[in-house]
């Protein structure tokens, strides 16, 4: 690879020879001296060219210097190129304190002198042409962002002895529900559907030994809705584990995973969040709040607000209600809703005897939900009864039911929207921002 | 949780009560003591209980002590249960040097008596029940090796800041070949296609000036043959990067990301799967061997087999060769095959402005072909002249070469198929055996 110098480490460089690979945000072509705002993946710096034009006079100039001065003149916006020059520090210069004097410029594709989109066009145009919406500093450190969060919570569960695996996504039945389904035309004229999530393969981990996995994966779902929390394709945090007492066990890994990824995320890009989306990461303390759902409901109504849906779950307004009350209360931006009546569960979530309620919980961040975690029913008589009593048909789940069969210990897990929480984390109003090509039902390309 | 003690740790532990949980591997019911092995993610251990039968002279026994025979003389494999007793350390007991003598057993799912699989059980078999298959020693090794080896490709991405993307898997265009391809039914009529790999997208993270950055994540081919190394659905490593100037780039940048992850899971696993796979793991050399394909073929030859492929390509005896001949020659397991002609190249591989040959190579690992690796074309008008050779029209494309209208740098990158990677390290023949569960042509559950 050729001899390149991140923009980042310019600062500690010494005055002299420097080349730098990037792409142009801005020219300023001054007739006496011409200035290009250099950008690359670690930042921008400001490159300096004294311009030679042709002179009046018809005296002649230095072919050289008149060929570069016109090739910065003709510069688009978005070109990519190699700068080669001399640095210079010089603390008058707002951008880092340096520049660098070109002696040359090689360009590597120039771009078309229009640029579609700009940095305050409208959510969906900049989606068309998001390849260049993610040349924004803000865009950039979302994925950066991503990238510390998932590596510090694959470490927390490998530090652990989790194993990670790679369910699949093509399947011969359904994995949640028959609704929102992608059906994918298979050989020899069957049928495939696209995971919904990875949730019987992942308890399959369980039945076959593995104790305690993760996977970070896509899941799919056909669902027409256009809400800012929805997509047809997402990416699924998910993990399981064997030998619990109750889905409490699953809260606990799942509090204690999240502030060791907040904390590395806060460790690695606190300031430039704060700086580029004024938002101060919290850390969050141990343990969040848990709340039971119906006493959750009872603080919603002592609030004023009457929650309009008539099967006992929460709505979004009581969500974000109760994510009022938790911040109020105990100043925390999380909080586990527990205990959900299984009618407005999964079949395969464990009730408790004493209750009848479900051993479940969503999480809530910031008055989203980012999570169902659950212990799940691992007897199969128990399970065949209530996959029964949601009007299920048992024999088109056998081949889940089969992996309960053959011996299976106690379990429980969740599954996470990763972009629900950067979203959170960011304060961002929709997961289109945070998400690297969204994909919704009108929206399948780029 | 309950405290439980994992197996692996019970040597370290002193004589005294213990629980322990997993599954039944094995019943020995002699008349006088019963012996149950029992199984968990991290080793197996000696259950033993002096048996207490009911008298032959009808003196009257204790009936928890004949309960607790009874229970265990009806134990069938794979019951997942939890016992509690009294370790003691037996240097007489082969099994790890301890025991524990029985004193309670709590059966978390029993199994049916009959186990529809052994271990010498056809591939296929036993890929009707994987959930059972997977609790074999091995199996269990195989994603263990998994976790290790993708975690150290990660960390080392991460440390040179990689940024890690989700791609989507469901696009609107293919991405690489109109061959192969699934088709997903989408909303209002429209059709979406899988992703068979995410290359058009991971190249579009280098025009977004992301610089480097990996996915590791599901693709799909639509492809009906039933090869070893073939599958419909596998797991996918990719890596781009921007500011190359030559394939060698890529190519250097994967030698050490293999010897890294090699390395890792020689450390960790390698007592492990020397005894399970009598496979001794090799932690690889830099360099690693790199042999222009014509050169290769001329190898080939000499060593007197006449590849039957007209297209100038290796064929898979050919890969053979090459690998025995690089094994005689250098003692290394892999070699860099370069330069191979565009005919047998995709369209968006970079060509040698001197030799006309692409840009790209070939890696194999012992002889199989695990990874394409390439500099990507990112003249837009050089990359339709490509497309155009290839008979492909510049329309249907119109999404990606959009990529390279607004700016693009030089740029290249691979994709390796994880699964041939595991196969190739512990000496298997089929991807089938380590792959969590396989999907091709004919299968498609669990």
């Amino acid at each position: 690879m050729s001899e390149r110098t991140l923009v980042q480490q310019l600062q500690s460089r010494e005055d002299g020879p420097v080349s730098v690979s990037g792409w142009v945000e801005t020219v300023r072509d001054q007739k006496k001296v011409q200035f290009v705002i250099l950008r690359d993946e670690t930042g921008a710096v400001q490159l300096v060219n004294p311009a030679t034009r042709p002179a009046e006079d018809g005296t002649e100039q230095d072919a050289a210097a008149l060929a570069l001065t016109d090739l910065i003149s003709n510069l688009s916006t978005g070109t990519f190129l190699t700068a080669t020059g001399e640095l210079k520090h010089d603390e008058r210069v707002k951008l880092g304190g340096v520049e660098i004097k070109i002696s040359g410029l090689e360009i590597a594709a120039a771009a078309l002198p229009e640029t579609p989109i700009a940095a305050d066009s409208g959510l969906d145009k900049r989606m068309d042409w998001r390849f260049i919406d993610l040349r924004q500093r803000r865009n950039n450190l979302v994925f950066r962002v991503q990238t510390t969060l998932e590596h510090a919570m694959r470490s927390y569960w490998i530090e652990r002895d989790y194993i990670e695996v790679h369910s699949p996504k093509l399947m011969a039945s359904p994995s949640e529900s028959n609704a929102e389904l992608f059906e994918v035309p298979y050989f020899e004229e069957k049928m495939a559907y696209l995971a919904q999530s990875p949730q019987f393969f992942k308890q399959m981990a369980q039945v076959a030994g593995f104790g305690k996995i993760f996977e970070i994966a896509p899941a799919f779902r056909a669902d027409p809705s256009f809400t800012s929390r929805h997509a047809t394709e997402f990416t699924s945090i998910d993990a399981e584990i064997s030998w619990i007492d109750s889905h409490e066990d699953v809260a606990r890994m799942q509090e204690e995973l999240l502030q060791t990824a907040i904390r590395a995320v806060a460790e690695k890009h606190g300031d430039e969040i704060k700086a580029l989306f004024d938002i101060d990461v919290v850390v969050p303390e141990l343990p969040f709040p848990r709340i039971p759902l119906a006493e959750a409901r009872e603080i919603v109504a002592a609030r004023g607000y009457e929650i309009p849906r008539t099967d006992g779950d929460l709505d979004p307004e009581g969500e974000r209600q109760i994510a009022a009350h938790v911040q109020e209360t105990y100043g925390h931006q999380f909080v586990f809703v527990t205990d959900y009546h299984p009618e407005i569960r999964a079949f395969y979530h464990m009730r408790d005897e004493e209750t009848g309620l479900t051993k479940s919980y969503d999480l809530l961040f910031n008055g989203v939900e980012i999570t169902t975690g659950a212990q799940r029913e691992h007897r199969v008589d128990v399970l065949i009864e209530q996959a029964k009593e949601k009007g299920l048909d048992p024999e088109h789940l056998d081949f889940y039911l089969d992996f309960f069969r053959f011996g299976a210990p106690p379990h429980g897990g969740f599954g996470m929207g990763l972009a629900r929480v950067l979203m959170l984390l960011l304060g961002q109003d929709s997961i289109r921002e945070v998400t690297y090509l969204f994909r919704g039902p009108t929206r399948l390309a780029p």
